[in-house]
C-alpha cells in the first residue's frame, strides 16, 4: 500500500517541529514505519541550499530567487525521499512543504512574486503530486515570535534570516497559510496553536485519524527514520 | 546611454572565457566601460549556487533541479549584476547565461526537461529581458573536451561533473546551441572556434562591429571590472 504524505505548515514560533516529532513517534508506536523530514534542506544536496536560503544578510535575494530555490530543493526532495518512502508505504512527515513558499514569498511580502509564479513553479517542480494532509498550526505572529526568540540561543545554527524580518510581514504570513487552508479545504486543516504541547498534539492525532484513520488502521513494522 | 548584453555560449573547450577576456580588453582600449561576468556564480550568492551546481556526483540531482537552480543563479545575477551595469552605460560580457541552460537540460540530457519548461522559467526569473548578441561558439565535442582534459590538470576546482558526462552528451549539446541559434537569427551568431585564439577573436570582434557598431562608437572613461 503506498504510504501518506503530512505536512505541517506554520510561521515561526507555531511549534511544527515539536508536533511533527511527537506525531512520528505517536505513528510509531501504532505501529507505523515514519520517516521525518523537513523544507527546506530534507536532502543532501538540500541541506546546502537551506544554507543558502536561512542564512546571511536578508536583502542577499528576492523572492523570485527564493521561489526558484526553494522548488529546486522541493524537487530534490520530492524525487529522493518522498516518493521513494511512500512507494515503500512509509508515513512521511514533513516540517514545511509548498504553502511555505506561497505564504512566504506571495503574501510574506505583500505579493512580491504573484501566486501564478509560484503556482507555475509547483508544476514544473512538482507537478500532480501534493500532501495527503496538511496541518496548518496559527498562532498570533507576536507570541509566535516570541516563542521563536526564546529558541534562538540554543540553535546550533543561527537561522534568523526570516525570524528577523518585521511584524507586518509575520501578520501577513499568517493571513496568507489562512487563505491557502481555505481554497483548499480538503487537503488543509487549520489548527489554534495557542494551547500547551500536549493539547495541540491531541488535536493534530485527532485530525490525522479523521482524514487519514492512521490510529485505527494496522502495520507489522515498527520503523522510524529521521532526515535531516 | 543603456550599455550593451553580449553573451557568449558554447560547449567545454571552445575557447569561451578567453574569448571572453579578449573582446573585453579590445572594447576598454576602445574606450568602453566593461563588465566580465559568468554563469553560474556571477555574484556571492551566485557563487555558492554554482558551487552546488558544478561540483560532486554527477548524478546529484536530476536537470529538473538543475534548472531551477540555474535560473536562480541568473536572476540574482540579472538584477544585482547585469541591469545595474547596463543602466549605467556598460557593456556587459558573460560567459554562459539562458541558452546554456536550453541546451545543457533540455538538448544535452536528449530532452530531459521540456523547452516549455525552460521558456516557462525564463519568463518567470528574466521576463523581457535578453542579450543584445548571443555568440555561440561551435566545435567538434571531441576536439572540444580535450582542450577542456588538458585545461583541467590547473584548475582551482575541479568542475568536472559535467565535462565528465558521455561524448553523446556533448553532441547533443552541440546541436541544441545550433538549433537555438538559428531560432533567433537576429540575436545568435554561430562562430567556428576551431582555429586560432587571434583567428576566433578577429571573428569575435567582426561579428560585435556588424550588430551592435562597438568599435565606431566611442566613450570617455577606460575602464574594466572583472566579476567571479
Amino acid at each position: 500500500m503506498r504510504g501518506k504524505f503530512i505536512t505541517f505548515e506554520g510561521g515561526e514560533g507555531t511549534g511544527k517541529s515539536t508536533q511533527v516529532e511527537l506525531l512520528a513517534r505517536t505513528l510509531v508506536k501504532k505501529g507505523w514505519d515514519v520517516v521525518v523530514t523537513k523544507e527546506p534542506g530534507g536532502t543532501e544536496v538540500g541541506k546546502e541550499i537551506r544554507r543558502l536560503l536561512v542564512c546571511g544578510d536578508k536583502d542577499k535575494m528576492d523572492a523570485t530567487a527564493e521561489a526558484l530555490l526553494y522548488y529546486a530543493d522541493r524537487h530534490i526532495h520530492m524525487v529522493q525521499k518522498i516518493l521513494p518512502a511512500l512507494e515503500n508505504g512509509k508515513i512521511v512527515i514533513s516540517d514545511r512543504f509548498a504553502d511555505s513558499t506561497k505564504a512566504y514569498q506571495c503574501y510574506g511580502y505583500g505579493e512580491r512574486v504573484s501566486k501564478e509564479v509560484v503556482d507555475e513553479l509547483y508544476r514544473i517542480a512538482v507537478g500532480d503530486f501534493k500532501p495527503d494532509l496538511t496541518i496548518v498550526l496559527d498562532i498570533d505572529p507576536e507570541k509566535g515570535l516570541r516563542r521563536s526568540f526564546a529558541k534562538a540561543d540554543n540553535m546550533a545554527e543561527k537561522e534568523l534570516r526570516f525570524e528577523s524580518r518585521a511584524l507586518e510581514f509575520h501578520t501577513n504570513l499568517r493571513e496568507g497559510f489562512k487563505i491557502i487552508a481555505e481554497e483548499e479545504p480538503e487537503r488543509c486543516v487549520v489548527l489554534d496553536a495557542d494551547k500547551s504541547i500536549d493539547e495541540l498534539h491531541q488535536s493534530v492525532m485527532n485530525v490525522v485519524e479523521q482524514r487519514l484513520g492512521l490510529f485505527t488502521e494496522k502495520c507489522d513494522s515498527n520503523h522510524i527514520e529521521e532526515i535531516g
